[in-house]
């Protein structure tokens, strides 16, 4: 129940042990392509470009950018926790101006200062679910009044765990992790890119590996399937089962499971003294930050969790650290008897200190 | 029994069932630990930057040009096939300005062409084992004469498979992947630092992903083990696997089966109207091409073989499409039973056209 890597579905875990192909075989690309449908509906996108980056989250943010800063485009980006300022060293490292929309942590960025913040950007960007604060962005109103700006959302933890409406939204670049709420063990990161953002692409970004232009031609159906670099198989045979999982239960029934593990724990952990400190109103169901109470030490508290109860939770980070814990409810993870069972551990814990 | 992924390890499949442990409970903290120990061991380095980079091979090359390469650097690198060709394409991108010492594909590089091709460059680069051409260039020569020059070393297909010495050989850069010799299924890449190389380290790389110094952080146990992005959980916990299983047999043992397979395959082709394509000499056991006997179509062959006998072979690659196979006999797929197998299924497909 940190915040992430979640536990992986049963069927996940499972498909790790077929037999691997290589990947130009007949029977791996049309798993490939599979992925990719799945993918595009657990975006809820038409996207043709959707596919997972062969490497963790931060990848896919560092495809995003890669892919579409020439040096000297403006930039905004959205900082209200780690995953914000990361994008803005990543985007600097691409040769972005960047203006930084700061929020304090713990609390929501209000869209209009981001729109409101340059004249004429070519990028907006901003982190959907931070996960070091267990805050929601709303991203819809910079959607709606982005203008000529591209809009790149970080969805690493909202993706199969909250609503994720990328053509609704008008989301030009976004990008995932597996495991958080797909799933699936950390090592590819979904992305998906708008037609409007293939207009605007660098023709020879700084970074071969994440390179779209040559990407796209072995990992969509329409170029001649060229080999860019070995694809990594088994990986993607674990997050082939894990969307399988999502779409068979239903990407709707998905987010209300993740909803109601939310909802209980933001019930139960008040009585027990441990407050909830994001900005109501804009609190993940997947991924919950509280204060301790008084007399709880944060590093023993994490480590009898751990030893005694075999739970896991996060530290707070940045500001908080030291103060604040990251509870995460996310893939298989995000059951309610795993909230019954952190419930009654932290009961317990906090009795002994009473 | 392509150019790669290999079959894995029957330990590494194994592997990938255990739970997902965060990346940073000690549990997996000491894992990682001992991945990078067997790594050393594996690379025959005492270097204490020695770790699985997370991602694909080719990011493992990635790695190494944007985090020594400053722009305007002079690099000099051997080009006798796909691989050799890529290192230009990346180091390019990172800002250097490189010297292509070329060669016909099919025959190795000469060292003292490459020692000689610039008289003051900060990067020498090679291809240790070309997977698009089945030659081994020879890199002790390089790293006796190179002088202030850094040697960088692709060991994708060489590491495991035919002795790799890098502390031996003065190797400062080095990379592999996890899809050839290791028998481990693709998704990560061995990267190996000296000493030496990491006085010259480009102090904010362009990469955010592939930063040595924030990643070193993490992966070796001398900083604070700062969090820098999510480690590929399963597929440490495979890699893990597979270098016990190559450790265990003895890495000795190991170079042995290998060489023991590419010596029959040799033997054995010739007399099916398989001719060898590389050069005498320079011929990896782990990787062999051949030209097609007469009558033998390159596509409708490939094809039979994986329908009827479910052996997958690799096309040739470049001036050489169509024309020459590539033949895998790397980590669990180095046996001499599917060396015999193989065999007898050319046999069959070219009695047939005969």
């Amino acid at each position: 129940m940190g915040p992430g890597p979640s536990n992986p579905y049963p069927e996940v875990m499972e498909a790790f042990t077929r037999p691997v192909l290589g990947h130009l075989d007949p029977d791996f690309i049309s798993l490939l392509d599979e992925t990719n449908e799945r993918l595009k509906q657990v975006w809820q996108t038409q996207n043709s470009l959707t596919f997972p980056v062969s490497a963790t989250g931060s990848a896919g943010m560092e495809t995003a950018f890669v892919n579409f800063v020439n040096p000297g485009d403006q930039v905004v980006i959205g900082v209200n926790g780690v995953f914000g300022n990361r994008m803005c060293d990543v985007a600097q490292r691409a040769g972005a101006t960047v203006t930084r929309v700061e929020e304090e942590w713990g609390r929501a960025i209000d869209p209009q200062r981001l729109l409101d913040a340059h004249p004429d950007p070519q990028i907006i960007a901003v982190v959907h679910a931070e996960t070091s604060t267990g805050i929601r962005n709303d991203v819809a109103p910079i959607g709606e009044a982005k203008g000529d700006a591209l809009l790149f959302v970080d969805c690493v933890t909202s993706l199969a765990g909250i609503p994720v409406l990328i053509d609704q939204w008008n989301v030009d670049v976004a990008y995932s992790g597996t495991q958080k709420c797909l799933g699936v063990p950390p090592g590819l990161s979904p992305v998906t890119v708008s037609d409007r953002a293939m207009e605007r692409i660098v023709e020879k970004p700084q970074s071969w590996y994440l390179d779209l232009n040559m990407i796209k031609d072995y990992v969509t159906g329409e170029g001649a399937r060229a080999y860019h670099h070995t694809a990594p198989i088994s990986m993607l045979y674990a997050l082939h089962a894990g969307l399988g999982v999502v779409l068979t239960d239903g990407l709707d029934a998905t987010w209300q499971r993740h909803q109601e593990c939310g909802d209980a724990l933001h019930a139960g952990l008040p009585d027990l003294g441990f407050n909830l400190w994001a900005q109501e109103g804009h609190r993940l169901p997947e991924l919950t930050t509280v204060t301790l109470p008084e007399g709880l030490d944060d590093t023993t508290g994490r480590k009898t969790l751990l030893e005694r109860y075999g739970i896991e939770v996060g530290g707070g980070l940045g500001p908080v650290a030291g103060k604040v814990w990251r509870i995460g409810c996310m893939g298989h993870t995000a059951r309610l008897r795993n909230v019954k069972m952190l419930l009654g551990a932290l009961e317990e814990l906090v009795e002994e200190i009473g």
